[in-house]
């Protein structure tokens, strides 16, 4: 044993790490701006935030002498039983985390041995390849093809050549995706659990496009299929962390077991249990997103270098002509007027940007700053 | 591969999982009592609640529309700058966490690869063999002797003998120790270091010994020393999950890297900030703690048949005479006149129950219900 001081592991000492945060503040001020006069549109949060319903909620928590004090249900009853009522499925079928970040992490580490893999379909979200990183797993992309369609076959294909090897995988599909915004057609999914993988759905953004896009009817009938979830986005409560998964009551019996025992926090508890006593009224949010991004897509679509993709989710993505610039030129032109969108270093994202769905009375103000400095 | 559903690991499936907790309702019904007829002293938390001025911070923080939407900062550059401050040491070497669970976990996973040893001296917190199992580690322990105290030549031995086998290890020691109440002297800590182990030192009550009592100062000399600590006992916010822990910025840095982008949510960072600035009122929380501790050992010692440990926490561990019953027999007598504590499964502990210190307005009921139940 080295009398050296502990240093991370060499795969983990190897992670990239993410490029820090500039607080908003900040940002505003080098726009020359109020805060209140920027748009944040770069995380894909919900703009209308908190649903005043939700916030009663913790209001009338904090009245409570416990409140905040005593540790968390680690078997997260109350909430379970609030999901079962928002899912339709038996709470022995659902498990609550800090996030669907925790609990993608969850279940790879747990079911995944290191040397495994997971099959993903680039572009899509960066914690995967993290999680890829961080659990030793084999990272196998199946790229998107034109107009960042899933390719089936080739999807299929890797499935088949990975079990030919004799190697475990999980096959990682984001429905509606991020950042493309289309949904993972059905007979795919079928296909590929038919075929014998294991499929994690990541149906994060699924409240834009209706829980009727969900493909949790096939719980009942597919083992292999785990769904996972979040407050973060509809439900406007990212800052407090609450997602939640969707699988066979066998496998999150043994995930309970695994997880930190008090992972989900009393605040993300109570805002989870009132967000679904209020989906009615989030709902009218939802529809207002879905309106206003259709709106965006529209006058994108009119606006000359520009080419938005269609999309089912709060966000969209943006091929940008080269000779307007780059995807990173056209950030920082909308940065230096207080427009904050997402850009990518993924070579295929290079000519991209992605738009977080603002509120409708917004719109406007985003599509002048945006002609703008076209 | 196989086609059957997903499965965790085997190391995983063999977990024994934990007890569910039965809501406070439901054990103060069975006891006939309301709820806050009812003396809750199984978790050590602070019977004080959380602090008005922290109370006051979340409800300033909920009249901000954008309170909970946001993702929180990843970098916690706030919230390590108020630890920078309430510790005494550079943010760069600070790193917080949902609950000292988190960073306790994420220290292990990614400091030591499987095959690799923890050593540990029970009884202590159950939380470490929990993430020995997760993590795949040898779990060595070095059982405390007489009066429960630690065994400085069984442990630098146990140390030495995993070195000779060429095996990775870490030492976890908790000060003061859950549940014996002792602190860690500090000449074993530093025989440990010199030696050459790497010693996580589990700090999560040091506030009720007084922060004077922490290891903290060897950290600038000590590479090998990782302090953790909780938000839980101290500024009571368990609910909210927040934890740091302290050791070499090299480290510090590489953690920050592997843990969860929003590992910490926002509702814990505003109380964690403002747990600090109203350090001073809470500090006279810890104060009466600390006095009803004094005083609820010297009248326990003072009853037929109980013999209890000093303590420098906010609990009490009580030696059972087994003519009065187990530890088990005595705690369910006590919950049936509404007083919850805690038993252990550990044959070590089969005659002894920790009780965590009440309000001082509740310490008589508390006697009394002992007194009429012996």
């Amino acid at each position: 044993m080295s009398v050296e001081r502990p240093f991370v592991r060499p795969h983990l000492a190897r992670l990239a790490g993410y490029a820090p945060v500039v607080p908003l503040s900040e940002r505003a001020a080098a726009a020359g701006l109020a805060p209140e006069a920027c748009l944040k549109l770069d995380a894909n949060e919900n703009p209308y935030g908190m649903q005043d319903g939700v916030r009663d909620a913790l209001r009338q928590a904090l009245q409570e002498t416990g409140f905040g004090a005593i540790y968390p249900d680690p078997d997260q009853m109350e909430l379970r039983a609030a999901l079962a009522g928002y899912t339709g499925l038996d709470a022995s079928m659902i498990l609550a985390g800090a996030g669907a970040d925790e609990l993608l992490d969850l279940t790879l580490r747990a079911v995944l041995a290191p040397g495994s893999a997971i099959i993903t379909c680039t572009p899509s979200f960066g914690m995967y390849p993290f999680l890829a990183d961080l659990n030793q797993l084999e990272l196998i992309d199946v790229p998107r093809g034109d107009g960042f369609a899933l390719r089936p076959d080739a999807l299929l294909e890797a499935v088949q050549s990975v079990r030919a090897r004799g190697v475990d995988l999980v096959v990682i599909l984001t429905s509606p995706n991020n950042p493309t915004g289309d949904l993972v057609p059905r007979d795919l999914l079928e296909a590929l659990l038919n075929g014998g993988a294991t499929v994690m759905l990541d149906e994060a953004y699924v409240e834009f496009a209706g829980l009727d896009a969900s493909a949790q009817a096939l719980l009942s009938v597919q083992p292999r299929l785990i769904i996972m979830r979040t407050f973060s986005k509809w439900a406007g409560i990212a800052g407090l962390r609450l997602g939640y998964m969707l699988a066979t009551a066998g496998l999150i019996a043994d995930l309970a077991k695994v997880k930190q025992p008090y992972n989900v926090n009393q605040a993300a508890e109570i805002a989870g249990i009132a967000a679904i006593e209020r989906r009615a009224e989030i709902g009218e949010q939802l529809a207002a997103i879905r309106a206003t991004r259709d709106r965006l897509v529209n006058a994108l679509a009119a606006l000359p270098g520009l080419e938005p993709l269609p999309s089912e989710s709060n966000f969209v993505l943006v091929r940008v002509d080269p000779a307007i610039g780059s995807g990173r030129e056209l950030h920082d032109r909308l940065a230096s007027v207080g427009v904050f969108v997402r850009t990518y270093s993924d070579p295929l994202l290079a000519g991209s940007l992605r738009i977080s769905v603002p509120r409708a009375d917004q719109l406007d103000v985003l599509l002048e700053r945006i002609a703008a400095v076209l």
